[in-house]
């Protein structure tokens, strides 16, 4: 009775944003009305066209408003290299190296099997598939977070059985690192994973 | 290049709403196109049917969809009070403990320099304008922030100024309070602010 159907409507709606409760719904409401409707029309415009024109490229499963988004499209990269990332900000970080000049293929999460997220829901047969075609060599780049630890075995494992070369990006010391601030988890690794320096 | 227009576009868009960063926004955003379009699709039409059908009361300033909302159309409710709460939310839960009868009128925030909210952005002239034509007492329940409470006393010294009777809410130990457990400014407040039990 004494709030708006529409209000009503808008709190409930902003819901289905990631970490947004009751209340922060209703702040969000409010200031949008009272401070800045024509970001709320903006907002409003964004969403459907997102929601409505933005895909998974046929290819890499990054979003894409294409069938083949412009990466997968390039003439210029390397098919002969995939690299296997969690999510799309991954790929822009490596990226940004301008170390890798191969192709993508982005899982669009990680196996977690506490939020039932398993190799259904990360298209690891489109993968696979994806691997067949010309691939020389599997990169997975996937986070050295548990979970993202457990996808990139699990995928080794599959890939390896198809006869194809699978690698891991390398774990140790960042840049300019200093032993005296690493913590040890990561000083362990360093030093098992090691690399001989005159060969 | 590698993100899609519309894609960079809702990311911007989102980040509109209040508390919300370059991280949160993209975070927003890949979840409603990863998990939830439907949820995308239902907020952009929320958005904008609330944007541009929600105004504000004529006569209490509260959100509404018409010109006067439905609480001041009201003939139950006795015109002869006033009651000023900063926020919608604030009038919600007045009308909560079914104490009061009488009318509202909404600031939509308070006086608050460093966020350069002052007498004009809280409408005090439209408020003043509300208290000359019947009011008999008006009943300041402004927060017991340091704003809310300048907020009070910078209301009541226009209100009494024009011959009409103001009040402010009671600060004290709330209902259940145990003298142990609250902070010793409420406790010095309740004891300066002591009721004459037997009159």
């Amino acid at each position: 009775m004494v709030i708006p159907s529409h209000l009503e409507d808008l709190i409930a709606s902003l819901r289905c944003l990631p970490g947004v409760g009751p209340k922060s719904a209703q702040r969000m409401a409010y200031h949008l009305l009272q401070r800045d409707r024509a970001g709320a029309l903006r907002l409003s415009q964004s969403l459907s066209l997102a929601a409505n024109n933005i895909r998974h490229c046929d290819k890499c499963n990054n979003f894409s408003e294409n069938e083949v988004c412009d990466l997968c499209a390039s003439p210029k990269r390397d098919a002969s290299l995939l690299c296997v990332v969690e999510m799309p900000t991954d790929l822009l970080m490596v990226e940004q190296t301008q170390c890798y000049r191969g192709m993508y293929f982005v899982l669009m999460g990680r196996l977690s099997p506490l939020d039932s997220i398993g190799v259904k829901e990360l298209h690891f047969e489109r993968l696979l598939m994806r691997v067949q075609e010309q691939t020389r060599e599997v990169i997975l780049a996937t986070n050295y977070t548990v979970e993202g630890d457990a996808t990139a075995f699990y995928l080794a494992k599959l890939i390896h059985a198809q006869g194809v070369k699978v690698s891991r990006i390398a774990r140790g010391l960042p840049v300019g690192g200093e032993l005296e601030q690493v913590d040890s988890g990561t000083l362990a690794q360093a030093v098992l994973e090691r690399r001989e320096m005159i060969t």
